[in-house]
């Protein structure tokens, strides 16, 4: 526990007279977890979690609590968060990878020996790791061609011990590390704690944000039938019951909402469902609004996280059969429940699918969404082709502008990631973030690259533009529409039930390939509703994926083409996978997201005939459904930046 | 042992005259093994395993020799041989499952329970499935659905035990398997032997085909030197040996060749390569001829099959790490070397990989390989316009032609498979065998489909084509040029070094999709040199496949389209993985296959221009190189089958 100030005592104090019994001590510490939560999701609803008040205690915390959350964020603010989520994994804090080496990319791995360290990152962040981190202490390692079990088979010393954290660790990585330190005739330890955490002092605490329901109106199906749903695939499965380990999947199984993680609404925690569609949801009870508690029903029992280990214990003793996720499951899950006694069934999270397929309530919300947030950006592109004619413009006070534009619409909760905001050559790293340091001006004859998206209660967004600030050159020109006609090959595929995005990849990347380039990224990743702007388990890559593509989910389409030093351009647009006939035999795409396209950048002689007539559809649908919600200026530049483009 | 008759006994007792000492018994078991192998390769070189013998003595042998291959193929004759060659497991007989089921397809699995039993088959087979097994016996299942673990966990009762072939079943296979046993409270037993062996009486002994040289002016490489490139693999995976158990793994490594299975150039054997580069081979001894066991040097200790087992046990009690492939290699392996102690090293068959990179000497020996197979196949196509106008040509009569001219030649050692040879609804079946009761003619307006092949010691063949008798309908047409497109997409596509085939798949199928069908086979098949016509680890198809193409890759280009009951369609060209720059960070194909594709099926008006372009340069490239090697009359047909196509 931290040591209460006077101005905690003062509120533990008057909180006690009217009759919320906390010692400071305790309220120091909820006010921390609180402030340690991220700030984008903060309503007033974390003040349920003290309990009734009168104005002026109100007062008193939330002057406590502003005190608190500037001194946290002093961490948080340096770290772009993770638009991966890897906080996801578990209630770990994914600082630390950051603490140790400097590197805030929102995936990476280190690997620290006694005489040598290595960072392994992907693709997106080769450039980044040079700049942030000290290359004579840790090694850049890229991920494709050096993953860590080759490293360590080629590096690890007979007898040496690697230890690793095992909650932080899933267990197919933690087989495959295993049988690479076998290999080098050395062996993989789980380890008692945390050994950053032993020397890491001022650890800000887990985040304590609010638990609120997720209101049917946006969820579109009660709690109690999905778990029902669920329970019915465990029975199938012969598992009595599964371990949740992906905070999403919990949120979106108990229709329930947190702020623990930035820009992504949900509370960390563990679950466990039953197949008799039962739940125990592993929590830190302070965390639970008034609302989310009575939200929860009795078939869902709350457990302090520190229970979860035990609750393991207890499925294995009874020789349970239990589902397990290897590929997102903690290892100490796995071991748990092997060691005493309980049967795996390794599969993938029961929920993950289920989720990934939104249903029409989500669906029709995702739309109003988008074209609610399509307003938004039009208004902002609209702004920007007058505020950057002078060259004064920064990518900070673009990416601000854009934020409030946004945050102007009530139910913007927050943004979905942070925006990136590139000019020039920053548009060629491909999850830049523009820092004060690095701000720089939308120079004439540049491309400016606008990677955002918004939380919406009904529906999150992700949606990038690429703008020609004055001339583009010819070559920006083929570049963009090459992007484009990969956007178009993929936006216009019909394809046959079964398919996964692994098969439709290529479609994207041809018009590319064909002068001999490509982009180092997938081309779509999928999206929640009112979640994760990425999550599983469809996606669009090169890397192989079994799973279909299925009516209902939500996937990215965004090639893209970076020149080093150059430029950098992407088109991305949210799509939704649709049955192509009644029977669902083919499937194919509608495309929700909705703003221009900048026909500046686009060479029309390189576009076939049916590519021209997509373009030219989608601007006019773009026009219609946008022009209504905008104001007249907008809605005149509006009209030139969809008219249709000829030959 | 058999019992010798008195035939046998005379060559038996002429041999012993001539200082060759062979008991009757011994030589009716070497003949009737030698019957027992397939006849494609059967060359003068089986006559060596005897020994030098006098002229009267050859005679009887042949007469002996003939008379017991009519009694064993007898059997073999009904069997369509295995081109997906399932009988490169073990020294198997693949004849088992037709034996016991009715169904000769390449591929199946049976499962036989108390009271019930299942059939287990993939797309190709849906059709001949319920032609040739009793359904009453028999329940058949569609492998993507059903597959053999699903349906074990689905079926089997608590407290069941299923038993299986150690040698007949692979690593990963029985794991599933045993998986699946687990789930449903049942367990997975190897047997002591082959249950199905135990009650078929007449099986026929194993093959004994006569094991040769593969000269170096055909190989390209020593075998030495193959052996030490990949010891160093082996090395480097810090492995002291690899089981090798695929034969055409074994007949690259070491540069020979055999005729144990039809239409395959290779011996049945294992191996165990050490990381020294030696080898141990297991094979019948009785099948090496004299050329053959000089050529393997004495860095290759040939031991029979029934020392294999013990050879494992050793590798196991000196505690050796082994590389095992789980995809390929027995059960039996896995186990023999833990329970004896080895520690396994499961990784991909190291030889697949470096065999199937052809290299120079091989590339320019499947391009000349290809051109004389093309100018067969033109010869037929002349010789069908003309021989198919009356209407009265049949199936058989036509592949009987085609073998007959592609066997003028006398480097043709073989067919690579059975011809494919199908008039209308028959060419839907996409592994038809015309056989004495499907035999049809060729009636006007129907589509013929001509799949074949053949073995030539400088390179491997296997093209398609498919041509229309009389005036095609426009349906038929509009399939014809939306398969011919996907065949270019193929054909042209350009792609970085590491994209797999699975990746390039859709390519070939989208002008398919865009009206809603498909096909249900895979788009492309790796090609050995003087080998199986299917080889790994490459393969472009829906199914992920990690394996990365690679120069001197050969690869088949063969989308297709079957209307049941109506007509099948498939285009088929090997094609050549080549680099497309000097670094070769971009790849692209060479086709190889050289013969006209009819021009009577191509709609130009759905062709782009850059297809139009492929096609008459095609076609002008077929005339070019095909057109000195043929007669007159051929000539003129092929001037006219390759004249450029106008809109």
């Amino acid at each position: 526990m931290s040591s209460p100030d006077d101005g905690i005592r003062q509120i533990a104090a008057r909180l006690e007279s009217q009759g919320r019994t906390i010692s400071s001590a305790e309220l120091t510490d909820l006010l921390a977890g609180i402030a340690a939560a991220p700030q984008g999701f903060a309503g007033p609803e974390w003040l349920e979690l003290i309990g009734k008040v009168d104005a002026t205690t109100r007062a008193a915390l939330i002057d406590a609590h502003r005190r608190l959350a500037i001194a946290t964020h002093g961490i948080e603010d340096a770290i772009p968060p993770s638009s991966r989520l890897q906080a996801l994994r578990a209630e770990l804090q994914p600082q630390r990878l950051a603490w140790l080496t400097g590197f805030t990319g929102s995936a990476g791995m280190a690997i620290v020996l006694a005489n040598q360290a290595a960072i392994f990152i992907d693709g997106r962040y080769t450039l980044q790791v040079t700049q942030q981190v000290d290359m004579a202490l840790f090694a850049p390692q890229p991920l494709a061609q050096m993953p860590p079990d080759k490293w360590l088979a080629g590096t690890l010393k007979p007898g040496m011990k690697l230890g690793f954290d095992s909650w932080l660790h899933g267990i197919g990585e933690c087989e495959r590390l295993a049988a690479a330190c076998v290999r080098a005739g050395a062996e993989l330890v789980a380890l008692a704690g945390n050994p950053i955490d032993a020397v890491w002092s001022d650890q800000p605490p887990p985040p304590l944000g609010p638990v609120v329901p997720h209101g049917q109106e946006f969820a579109g199906e009660e709690s109690t039938a999905k778990r029902q749903r669920i329970a019915l695939e465990l029975a199938k499965s012969k598992a009595d019951a599964a371990v949740l380990s992906l905070p999403d999947s919990i949120a979106w199984l108990l229709n329930i909402r947190g702020a623990d993680v930035p820009h992504v609404p949900l509370p960390l925690s563990f679950a466990i469902l039953h197949n008799d569609a039962s739940v125990d949801l592993f929590i830190d009870p302070r965390k639970l609004t008034e609302a989310a508690r009575q939200h929860l029903g009795n078939q869902v029992s709350v457990q302090p996280p520190a229970a979860f280990d035990s609750a393991l214990e207890a499925l294995g003793q009874a020789k349970r059969t239990v589902l397990v996720d290897p590929t997102t499951a903690p290892y100490r899950v796995a071991h748990r429940l092997q060691s005493s006694g309980a049967r795996l069934v390794r599969e993938a999270d029961p929920v993950a699918l289920p989720k990934a397929c939104k249903n029409a309530v989500e669906i029709e919300g995702t739309r109003k969404a988008h074209a609610r947030d399509g307003a938004a950006l039009t208004r902002f592109l609209g702004w920007l082709a007058n505020a950057s004619a002078q060259g004064m413009l920064t990518e900070m006070e673009a990416s601000d502008r854009l934020e409030a534009i946004r945050r102007e619409h009530g139910s913007c909760r927050d943004l979905s990631f942070d925006t990136i905001s590139g000019a020039g050559p920053h548009g060629a790293i491909v999850h830049y973030r523009a820092t004060d340091r690095s701000n720089r001006r939308l120079g004439q004859g540049e491309l400016y690259l606008v990677d955002s998206g918004a939380q919406y209660p009904d529906g999150t967004t992700d949606v990038t533009r690429t703008i020609a600030i004055g001339q583009p050159t010819e070559e920006m020109r083929d570049r963009f529409t090459r992007v484009l006609k990969g956007h178009i090959a993929l936006a216009t595929v019909r394809f046959p039930a079964g398919t996964t995005g692994s098969q439709l990849d290529v479609l994207a990347r041809r018009p590319l390939w064909e002068i001999g380039l490509d982009y180092e990224h997938g081309t779509g990743h999928g999206v929640g509703s009112f979640l994760s702007v990425h999550e599983g388990p469809q996606r669009i890559s090169k890397l192989p994926n079994t799973v279909a593509l299925r009516p209902g989910m939500i996937v990215s389409n965004e090639p893209g083409y970076y020149k080093e030093g150059g430029y950098g351009i992407r088109i991305e647009n949210l799509i939704l996978v649709q049955k192509a006939d009644e029977a669902g035999k083919f499937l194919h795409f509608e495309t929700l997201t909705l703003a221009p396209i900048d026909r500046n950048l686009i060479d029309v002689s390189l576009l076939s005939d049916a590519e021209l007539t997509w373009l030219n559809a989608y601007h006019a649908r773009v026009a219609k459904q946008i022009g209504p919600q905008i104001d007249a200026p907008t809605q005149a530049w509006l009209e030139q930046a969809t008219a249709p483009l000829n030959r």
